[in-house]
Formats: C-alpha cells, sequence, structure tokens
C-alpha cells in the first residue's frame, strides 16, 4: 500500500471501481424503530447509535472505498461520544475502508497545531482518520498545520471551499475587486497549498484536497481549473440534490479528482419504508448505496459518450 | 441573576471592574517543571494537565470575571481531554467565573444543529459554557443554529470577524466590489444575527458578538460602528501583543462592548522565573492576571483624560 494519501485514495476508488463515500450523520431519531431504546437515556441512545453505525459500515464496506464520519453527530455526547467516534474510525479501517474525519476545524496556528495532533495524530495512540475537513477562514495558519501530518503520516486535507448549504454564497460567493469570489480565493490558497514540497503522490495528485459543493457548471469549471492536482470531496448527492452535470464537471478528464457522499439518502434509506421486509433496515441502506454507485456510474459512462 | 448572556456578562464585569478574560491553552510541554510527571504517559500527562488548570482557575477567579478554555487543547488527549475539558467548565463555574468555549465549530445547518447542542446544550446533561466561538465560512446556516440554546437558555455566540494570526489577511482582508473587505461583510452578517428578535437583552447588548483583533484602528473603528450591539471579543493581549490603542478602540463609548482575553501571557508567567520563588508558580501567574487587570485599567483613564 502506497504511503501517500491521494495515492492510497486512487487505490482505493479503481479497487472498489468507484469514487462513493458514503456519510455517516447518525441522529438517533432517524434510526430505525426497532433501535431505538424504550428507556431512553444518553447511554442507550448512544448505544443505540452505536448499533446502527456498526452495522452501516458493515452493509456498506463491500459496496464504497470511503466512509466520512462527521463529528457533529458524536460532540452531543460529550467523552462518550467522541469514545465511540474513534471506535469507528478503527472498525471502519478493519472492515477495510478509509475514513475521513468530517471536523471542519480550523484556528490560529498554535491551536491548529493541536488540533492536527488531536485528529491526523500519528503517535499510534488513538484510531486516526486518513484525512479530515478543515475551514480556511483563519488563513494559512489555520491549514498549514494539517500539513505536517500529512506529509509525515500519509494523511490527507480537505480544505473547504464551496460548500452545499444554501446560504454559503452569503461569505464564499462575495465578489473580489481581484477578481472572482471569495470561492475561487481559497481555491488558489487550496492550490497553492496543494503544489508544496512534500504533498504530491506518485499519482500526481496532492494530499490536500477541496470540499466543492457545485453550485453551477461555469464556477465548479473554474474551481477545477485552478486546482488541478486536488481531489474534490463533492458533498450532497442525493438529499442535497445536484445534477449528474454539475457533479460530473467535479472530476478531471482522467476520471480521477473527486470523490463524491451521499449521507442520508444512503443511511436513511430505510425510511418510509416497510419494516418487516425482507433483510431488514440493513438490506435497503445496502441497496443504495449500491444505487448510489450505479448512478455514479451511469454519470461516468454518459460522460464519455 | 438576569437570564440574558450579554446582562449576566455585563454584571460581571462590573462586579470584578475589569473586562478581563483569561485563555486557557494548557500544552503539557510548558507546565511548570513541578508538574510535568517523571514517567510520562497519556494518561499522566493529562493529570498534570488537571492539576495546572485547576491551579489557574483557583488563581484566577478572584481577579477576573471570564476564563476562555481552548478545546484545541483537550482533543489530542481524545475523550478523556474531553472529559477534562467538561469538568474544568462546572469547576470555573463553580468557582464564580463566566465561561466561553473557544470551539470554533461551524457546518451545514444540519449539523451545526448538532454542534450547538453539544456546545450550548442546556438540557442540563453536562456542564455547559456561557458562550462558544463560532466559523463563519459556511454562512448564515453555520451560525443560526447556535442562536436557538442563545435565546432559550441565555447562551452566547462570539463569530470569528478579524482573527490575530499573522496570515488571516490572506481571507480576512480580500477586498470587495461592494466596499470594505470580508472581514467588513462578516461584521454585517454578525450586526445582522444581533439584531434578531429575542436576542438583545435589557443592556441593549446582544448574546451575538465578534471575535475582533484590532488590525490598525481606522479597520477597528469600522467594525465598531458597524457592530454596535456587539460585544467584542479581542483576543492576543500580551502574547500576541496589540497596541493600547488598538485595544480601546473595540470599546463603545459607554466604556463597554468588549472584553480582553489574553493566555499564554498570564498562565504561563512563571517561564524564565526561579521556580523556588515564595507562593510558586501560582503566585506569578496570579500576579500576571492583576498586573493584566492594571493595564487594561490604565488604559481606560488614559483614554478618558
Amino acid at each position: 500500500m502506497p504511503e501517500h494519501f491521494a495515492d492510497r485514495l486512487i487505490e482505493a476508488v479503481q479497487g472498489r471501481s468507484t469514487p462513493a463515500c458514503v456519510g455517516i450523520d447518525p441522529l438517533i431519531d432517524s434510526l430505525p424503530a426497532s433501535l431505538v431504546p424504550t428507556e431512553r437515556s444518553e447511554q442507550a441512545d448512544l448505544e443505540a447509535v452505536r448499533r446502527f453505525c456498526l452495522d452501516v459500515i458493515e452493509v456498506v464496506a463491500p459496496v464504497v472505498p470511503i466512509v466520512k464520519i462527521n463529528v457533529a453527530f458524536f460532540e452531543p455526547y460529550r467523552a462518550p461520544g467522541i469514545q465511540l467516534y474513534d471506535d469507528l474510525v478503527a472498525v471502519a479501517h478493519s472492515a477495510g475502508l478509509m475514513v475521513i474525519g468530517d471536523v471542519k476545524r480550523g484556528d490560529i496556528g498554535h491551536s491548529t497545531v493541536q488540533y492536527a495532533r488531536a485528529h491526523l495524530g500519528g503517535d499510534g495512540r488513538h484510531p486516526c482518520v486518513d484525512a479530515v475537513t478543515v475551514s480556511p477562514y483563519l488563513g494559512s495558519d489555520g491549514v498549514e498545520p494539517f500539513l505536517v501530518p500529512a506529509r509525515r503520516h500519509g494523511r490527507g486535507v480537505f480544505v473547504l471551499v464551496q460548500t452545499s448549504n444554501p446560504t454559503a454564497e452569503r461569505l464564499q460567493g462575495l465578489e473580489l475587486t481581484s477578481g472572482g469570489t471569495v470561492s475561487d480565493a481559497v481555491g488558489g490558497l487550496v492550490a497553492e497549498w496543494a503544489a508544496a514540497d512534500g504533498l504530491v503522490g506518485t499519482s500526481g495528485y496532492s494530499a490536500v484536497g477541496a470540499v466543492v459543493s457545485p453550485r453551477d457548471v461555469p464556477s465548479t469549471r473554474r474551481l477545477r481549473a485552478a486546482m488541478p492536482r486536488c481531489t474534490f470531496l463533492v458533498p450532497g448527492f442525493g438529499a442535497q440534490g445536484r445534477s449528474v452535470e454539475e457533479v460530473a464537471t467535479c472530476f478531471n478528464a482522467d476520471g480521477l479528482g473527486a470523490i463524491v457522499n451521499a449521507s442520508r439518502s444512503v443511511i436513511y434509506a430505510f425510511q418510509g419504508k416497510p419494516a418487516d421486509a425482507p433483510g431488514g433496515w440493513q438490506a435497503q441502506v445496502r441497496e443504495a448505496a449500491v444505487e448510489f454507485v450505479a448512478q455514479l456510474k451511469r454519470m461516468h459512462s454518459e460522460r464519455r459518450e
């Protein structure tokens, strides 16, 4: 297994023949009814979340190469929630998955060093994700400390560039006197970080990627051209609904350069369906993951035509 | 005690006659030599961090009204670190301090709801800080979910507007075609959130504040004028060194509207001093906190002259 993050990611994507990533955002009130505890307590809820996530990981592991675990859904449970997040990282690794920690951290330099240590560690004392998401609002020293473990331990960093939420435009879409938008300027910074010494793998792709939710085809093309070495983490397939053409624009001509995430449309695929269906809710999650992979495959073959 | 965050904050500041806040950023390698364990392990390190923080809280509680605890320094210890962070929040509250959780969270809407639940909770199951810092890169839905517990449970939210780190300008300082910089635009958004229904206290100040590190007098005046109802959390007094005039500009004419944070210059005041001084390292931390308060007092009296 090559040590560089992007090289490992490409190997994983090619191994499963899909750039699909399943996002694990567990909410107690959205779990299958059979899992929700009858006597509710924080501990019982967290145990239900654990059982749900373990099954989701087991079911999607043969179908997709990557899971993204969002720590926001674990922090309300405080210390035991963080313990569960760490446990799931280890379980997903044992199942052969690559793991992105969706943590969106970012602070001034000496604090970011601590976040980088916490989340891309490498001291072997805790399970450690393969890559994290980070926020660029603090500038270079909110990101660069993450590049140290990226280099040293073959980890990856996805910098938020253009997000999928409705009001992102109020900041990210602001027009600059120098041309383009705030997202374009962040894209420029990301391209610079991505090209830094020791961060580009033998594949030509960098350990520094970007979270890019395609807003429209022209702006996505612009971001794609600005960050040629970066893998895009494309959120919001399914529940947040992007068009196939928009998502296709996130890929490079080599068919690489993007991984596509779906969270709710896969992990909550059982909602509104009969609870006594054969194979239970797990079969419905599996089916949704398979359908997600098929959709991406259709997108790629349409694009080639 | 009034329920509204800004009203409580003003009462606390007036009770101690100072807007000083001490930042708790504990690093094992910066602790007094007497605390560093001879046999290093993660557990032993964390125990040393606990003893250090407990003493710092005890020593500064009679001097300042507020502490800011940065969760970045606890996350490398994973679950036990988060447990310690929560324990310290409870201890600081028992010591009569208000507590700001420096967490810099921010995500898309439904994930931010979880961060808001985690950090401004209000379900009474965990110790809960009085206010948090949040990142604006995701736009309104990265911030607005925090306003729900702010309203409901009398909590506060400090949105990052202009930070103190050297490279912040690369994003925050970008010039907009609509005039001003990205920081100015975020200031405008913050002013809008701050004025929303149910967020302004009887003091006239809002539960929504802003992290503003004064870069120069004109830009600080502009931000001050743009966010009249907002308390500024001013970082970087001491170690990150801002001029007195720059910091003074963060206050409104009523002498309110800002709290000023010093972290390393207070909690590591013992560094480079004899370890056997009377009162030990705790006396040096206390003295630094007293001197920090005196500096702010001199600043205010110079300003009035």
